[in-house]
């Protein structure tokens, strides 16, 4: 059941609304002298009403019991913010040049993970546009999209949405967003978009004048959870599966990222397994396969096993893989941090993708996890940084802040030479300087209080996340990557990239393993990559497999700002090679 | 790990609780004198004591940081209820008879459940061994006995329970309990235990004294849920597995039921996979099958999947079975009977288990079910009464209150002769009159106020759960299964008990349906079930499947009280039979 306003040609528009609680609901047209139009009450909490002679760009409220006036919650634009008035989208006009797109393989995909408003110093959309040749040539097949339903005020993280069918209006308008996406499928790029479907934001958020969108059972760490289970819950369900059909049928997204944790619910069939039913069905109708991805942080593989013993998700992140490369490189052990650290972390991380496989936690204080031997590694998606990581640290400051450059090529190729699916965060291609901050613009100064407290108590930051100061040095400085040791480290991404195994190489894999030198040589067959996380011997001297070999990659040599290494370009079968401390080479047949 | 006080022979005794709150814990021992012990405080929130010179009887409290005095939450016996101090109980001196006992699958059990409080005059375990011979002489081949863990007062259903391991010690003591198994293990019963592990009851519930035995996250209908996910969940699961593996171990108790939805749980590893894992390691430990059976209304198929695909249940109850029966025959139509009452709802339910396979419930208003076409009979248990569809009515009245004699027999018939594993609830094989009634014996008044009103708002009884009346009104008269028709319907449960077909009847089951007759004819091979809901007909010609057959059992024959039939004792391939309004004939090749 399709919700909101349709707009469908010739000045016809249905609306359709999800409303069980209010007794008499009516369209309210802004048109000079207002129009109220009463909405025709229809089975299982739908209103339903068809207007002739309204055209795009009309704005509309909902009046609920002829006195409250409430923008759409499946309102497709909210022009004026998240308390203005909806207005009608026509999707038809926009002409899409991406026939024939047939996406990015989950396996193939070299994602890049960006927030629209800090990416560029307009922070909008087009401004995306004009980098995308940029990240092409680095070599990245995907961009993911923080979270770019409508929020309150101008900046945000995006996890703040309450109008999740309403593109940003300070990102720009849903064309501009469609334009986003049609000139990256040209490019060749894959579009991931961050969704929030387990709460809502704080300001805006009118769901429960409607109905039942939550039921107070559940609750997230930001707020109450839908209510996907309950009573009118296959309502709920709808409204934010017609989110991702949305999000997928008429902007061309090729895949989701859903936060999963809160999502898994009391249900002979969840609503996460639901969702991967519809979008199946839909990939099916249009003949191109639509992804959903998930973060977790439970390491449950049955999200990503086929349905019905699994959920069907195409892919998940894997933190675990994280915190065991962020742990041993700077040897924090604050937080999660106090579970990794060891080199035998990364070893199992890189080796199998969750490290945690129902094993103790110190941090969590249980265990977590299960086994992952039956998940391909193109089901995981790996990272050094992200927008957590990175911005939930009291500075919000990027690893190139803490570790010293060698480390930084590390871990890059850690990420990028692994068989899972490698996520960088925006700027960490050239070591960006600048942090990525907590920001909000909400209005209520009661509630920047709280924000306030919980970004403290959580994460130990005392910066003001409402401070606009926090927004603007979150920005990136793009200009940085043409220069110095930033380009040299862009340089290294760009061959690490080229350098990602293919399928008959990730199959091949195997590990040879030197825990004592905290050394690691994965085996692709035809390439070998050494990776050392060694910082005591001054080299270590290493017998390659069997093979001649020819080196590829070395990130001790000057070339890539290293220390310099005297490795010769070709190893004859049973040769030593000396790979220095926190290094990286790589070889080939 | 095992909790609460180990008894291990010659005075020694270990204690061992699950405490991280308190920062001091001692063990009292009362003697007299009193005597403080300081207990030890291990690795993950365990505190440990081991004791000479104490022997079994020996009454005991914890001390929290020197000052509050609390039972033990694993107390094996509260010989003064739920405020009292705990009981060492040795469990090594009783005397086990029931060596090579190896169970009753479940595909062949015939359950009874009962209620030791209102089962028997005195409403204690030796009382329910005085009637085990009369339940075998019924056919009966499994007891189903309501929650037996201290709770507050002494008569309560048993789901305000607050000491899962103590047996509720107005029922007798531990070894009373155990004579009770043993001898109806002797006589070739399975003791099927109810275990509430969702929650605990509000009187004696010092569960928070200790540690985080609830987390906050989960509420239950009946009070907050434990914490079986977040941290310190594992610690948490452990006191309830082992008190899962404490009735199978040490009580010999052959299956558990679980009321499961509330355990579903956020984590990798479900609680309830985790119990069913465990379980089947004692099995296979101790060479003997030990069963978990879970109520849910989730009619979710993966409950009794085998792990990892599903949790590893052994058998569940199957709700929409006694409602389609119940609203069929009653045509009640309030609360989940607004789902029912068709005969096609009957015949789903006979055919498949499950009604509701992810369907429209417009009682909960919302889609409910799974396919369960994976789901072998003997892992669904049917019923058309139990404890809760008789006791949760307005004035615990049960069916034979309700409906006509001969609906009595055919709703037998409906549940002993179908697939399924059949469960009766006490008394409804001689059409016992008595109502069963909720009944609590708090202390508290308030708590007792806000019972009341609960029971008004949820099932609209205006009767007083904690007038004694309750209770006593709701014993069974047992005497009146020798006399009249009440002894009829005994005897015709016999019969019925005695015709259940077997795994090759079952395996060869096909249904033959006369949807607008009200008529279902169910062909074991060997055997023919005629159903007739019918009630507008005076009777129905129909022709058997092909064949020559033998009349066994005709309910509508003035022997079982009915109006009478004139079928012949044989029935000659053709020939058609006439069934009678209401009733079910049984043949035989």
């Amino acid at each position: 059941m399709k919700i909101g306003a349709q707009y469908r040609g010739g000045g016809r528009c249905s609306f359709s609304l999800f409303a069980p609680f209010p007794e008499l609901i009516d369209v309210k047209i802004l048109c000079g002298e207002d129009k109220i139009i009463p909405m025709e009450k229809g089975q299982g909490g739908y209103w339903k009403l068809r207007l002739n002679n309204v055209y795009p760009g009309t704005k509309y409220f909902y009046r609920l019991n002829g006195a409250v006036l409430r923008p759409d919650p499946a309102s497709n634009c909210q022009p004026e913010g998240v308390d203005g008035p909806s207005e009608i989208i026509d999707h038809n006009k926009f002409r899409w040049q991406d026939g024939g797109w047939e996406g990015v393989p989950a396996g193939k995909m070299v994602i890049y993970e960006l927030h629209v408003g800090a990416f560029s110093d307009k922070g909008d959309f087009d401004s995306i546009v004009h980098r995308l040749d940029e990240l092409k040539d680095l070599g990245i097949n995907a961009i993911e999209i923080m979270p770019i339903g409508q929020f309150s005020g101008d900046r945000n993280w995006g996890y703040d949405g309450v109008y999740p069918f309403a593109v940003q209006n300070s990102y720009g308008r849903p064309d501009e967003f469609k334009r986003l996406v049609n000139e990256a499928h040209k490019r060749g790029f894959a579009v991931i978009l961050d969704v929030v479907y387990d709460h809502a934001g704080p300001e805006g958020n009118y769901f429960s004048d409607f109905g039942p969108y939550f039921d107070g059972r559940n609750k997230t760490p930001h707020g109450n959870a839908f209510n996907f289970d309950g009573a009118f819950g296959n309502e709920v369900r709808n409204f934010f599966i017609q989110n991702a059909l949305y999000w997928f049928d008429v902007f061309h997204i090729d895949a989701l990222r859903l936060d999963a944790d809160v999502l898994y619910g009391i249900s002979a069939k969840p609503f996460l397994e639901e969702l991967s039913e519809k979008t199946a069905q839909l990939s099916k109708k249009k003949n191109k396969k639509f992804l959903l991805t998930a973060e977790s942080k439970l390491n449950d593989a049955r999200l990503t096993r086929p349905r019905p013993e699994g959920l069907g998700f195409d892919a998940q992140w894997c933190n675990d893989f994280h915190h065991a490369i962020h742990a041993l490189l700077t040897k924090e052990k604050n937080g999660y941090y106090i579970d990794f650290g060891s080199y035998r972390h990364f070893k199992k991380a890189f080796k199998r993708g969750f490290v945690y496989l129902w094993e103790y936690s110190n941090f969590r204080r249980h265990r977590y996890g299960s086994s992952c031997s039956d998940t391909p590694p193109e089901r995981l998606v790996v990272f050094s940084q992200n927008h957590d990581q990175v911005g939930n640290r009291p500075d919000g400051g990027r690893l190139s802040g803490i570790v010293p450059f060698e480390a930084l090529k590390l871990s890059a190729a850690a990420v990028l030479l692994s068989p899972y699916i490698p996520l960088l965060f925006m700027g960490e291609e050239y070591a960006e300087e600048s942090p990525f901050l907590y920001f909000v613009s909400h209005s209520d100064p009661k509630l920047l209080e709280a924000v306030r407290r919980g970004r403290i108590e959580e994460y130990s930051s005392f910066l003001l996340p409402e401070d606009i100061k926090s927004f603007l040095r979150s920005k990136l400085k793009w200009e940085k990557r043409r220069e110095g040791k930033n380009k040299i480290l862009l340089n290294f991404y760009r061959e690490l990239i080229g350098l990602r195994p293919n399928e008959e190489e990730k199959a091949a894999k195997t590990i040879e393993d030197f825990q004592r030198l905290n050394l690691l040589v994965c085996n692709y067959r035809k390439m070998v990559c050494v990776m050392s996380f060694n910082i005591k011997e001054k080299s270590i001297r290493l017998k390659l497999p069997p093979g001649n070999w020819k080196k590829i990659l070395d990130s001790s040599e000057k070339k890539w700002a290293g220390p310099g290494n005297d490795l010769a370009g070709f190893v004859a079968d049973g040769d030593r090679i000396n790979v220095k401390p926190l290094s990286v080479v790589v070889y080939k047949a």
